[in-house]
């Protein structure tokens, strides 16, 4: 099964050299990570940087302030971050991990970038129309409206060439390369345009059917424990059909449990619903708290270890954020020499 | 004669306590300064420093991007305003001239701070309005979008109580007030909220009637010789009376001529007029030709001796960049710390 990652020539050339890449990757620190992240990116980003891909995984802290709730609990949440990354297998010695509001040079990217973007380009950006209504603000702050750029300075401040998105990101990202094109025509080729490697992330729906999402409060988080898992499989929906099968388009929640039973066990789909068969939803339910209990066991033994040893977390991140300093200091150096303002 | 500034509580207290404030001035570098900003706010500023008001002067390289012609002779233009800044009396022992470009916590303050404003607000501001309507650009940056919010980083970083305004620009320095009331509220206090101190800039238009403006070629620069100050003013526009009155409403051309005299000679402006009575426009442009020559004639020295030094108009700003970006720092920490974001 090769749910994450679509084949494309990227693909093949990322197998072939993996040494000749850098990948920036991360997330907002919203809370926990769930099945929903694990199946349809972390699991990935590990891979490549098992391959030998040079990994910065970045903790956009600075995206989250909008959202008053989380930005009150940002310290818990960029832990939480933190440790999910490590019990997923993110490897501090290969990868660096580290928070954008640590990098002042990376954050003065947004000057001259912004310049080399209209208003009328940010607006019509889908990605950005679709978290604003998606939104729990009011009004849609500065920092909403540009957080394209401003993901353009995370990629771009490491010379990243390689982006895994999926597929409503696109836009974004496209944000990015044009950001580079532009600087590059304008001032001197200071930056690669960066390539987006196309995820096509499993669809695994949360325990009442709909998409699932920490805030919906329908999401198995990596965290959770065997009981807690147990429990909120037991309580997903499905549908009145006793014989199990494997049909995402007729049935979603069932077709959900057997693909996340699936994806733990790595086998298809297909074969897993017509082992249980007439067992029904309860057969099922069975199946997939074992599977997914099973698949996660080391990873969370793995979480609960570094959960008792904050201080390393802790100096994971802040060894991250030396490195992307450094990093980032080097490229705004270029930047600010390219466009003429060392004075 | 005091055209420049208003007789407000704020004027009043900054003579009574001048070290009880820091002042954020400064200009983008878009050429050599002219009379319009010497009598306008230049020499202010430097009565201010010298009262003993700390002085913050800022040299805003990235809000000109957007002018390729302007962008593209950056280190021309910053050199030109910090020669311009040294031959007015800015005291580089006193007062701390930088560029924002070299200041990355500074810059880093766009982040949290574009959070804090939202796209209406930001779309409604009178001042962004106006300049969108007379930039030479085909589309609005997103640079020229945010400007009101990168001004707050430039007053806010140093915590400048008191910014010198003209009326026009009241509504950028709003948003400063707002930004930091709001972070204030929200993360807790960490910065005042600067006041306006408005200046009254007297009606000096350029020798074609219009207002005066390096980019409409009507302006007499600091810089410029004697002899191209007096072909200046030879070609200015006058009208078709002989008769020298000083009356703003009905001759605007001859009274701008008028005011200029009775600036650089400290008199009132009837007084001048009523000296050259029945003289014309001839005896009128002598008059201004040698009053503005002769006042300008030891700022013109020092800058002529300044611009043989060019090492040193480098170090000055240099030093004032350290200066600048030390205490960038310490905001940004404090900033970092009140956010929550000292992981």
């Amino acid at each position: 099964m090769t749910t994450e990652t679509s084949t494309t020539g990227l693909d093949a050339q990322l197998l072939r050299d993996p040494g000749s890449f850098r990948m920036l990757t991360g997330d907002r620190p919203t809370g926990r990570l769930h099945l929903g992240h694990y199946f349809g990116t972390l699991r990935n980003r590990v891979r490549l940087q098992d391959l030998g891909v040079d990994t910065f995984v970045i903790v956009a802290d600075y995206q989250v302030l909008t959202d008053r709730d989380v930005a009150d609990r940002l310290g818990e949440h960029v832990e939480d971050l933190v440790l999910d990354y490590l019990a997923c297998g993110i490897d501090p010695e290969r990868a660096t991990v580290f928070a954008h509001s640590a990098l002042p040079a990376l954050n003065q990217l947004m000057l001259p970038f912004l310049s080399l973007v209209s208003v009328a380009e940010l607006g019509r950006n889908p990605t950005v129309k679709d978290e604003i209504a998606h939104s729990r603000q009011a009004s849609v702050s500065g920092l909403m409206f540009t957080y394209p750029v401003h993901q353009a300075c995370d990629i771009l401040f490491c010379k990243a060439n390689v982006v895994p998105v999926g597929q409503d990101q696109l836009p974004h990202l496209e944000v990015s390369r044009t950001v580079a094109r532009r600087f590059n025509e304008r001032y001197g080729a200071v930056f690669p345009e960066p390539q987006a490697l196309l995820s096509q992330a499993p669809l695994l729906l949360g325990t009442d059917g709909t998409k699932m999402s920490k805030s919906r409060g329908n999401a198995i988080a990596l965290a959770d424990t065997a009981d807690e898992t147990a429990r909120r499989i037991k309580g997903a929906r499905t549908d009145a059909e006793r014989h199990i099968t494997y049909d995402p388009e007729h049935r979603p929640e069932v077709s959900s449990l057997v693909l996340l039973a699936a994806l733990c066990q790595d086998r298809d789909p297909h074969a897993v619903a017509a082992e249980i068969g007439d067992g029904g939803a309860a057969a099922l339910k069975r199946t997939v708290t074992e599977a997914v209990n099973e698949h996660l066991a080391p990873l969370r033994a793995r979480r609960a270890a570094y959960a008792q040893d904050l201080a390393y977390v802790r100096k994971v991140l802040r060894a991250g954020n030396e490195r992307a300093d450094a990093l980032a200091d080097e490229t705004l150096a270029q930047v600010r020499e390219a466009m003429g303002t060392h004075y």
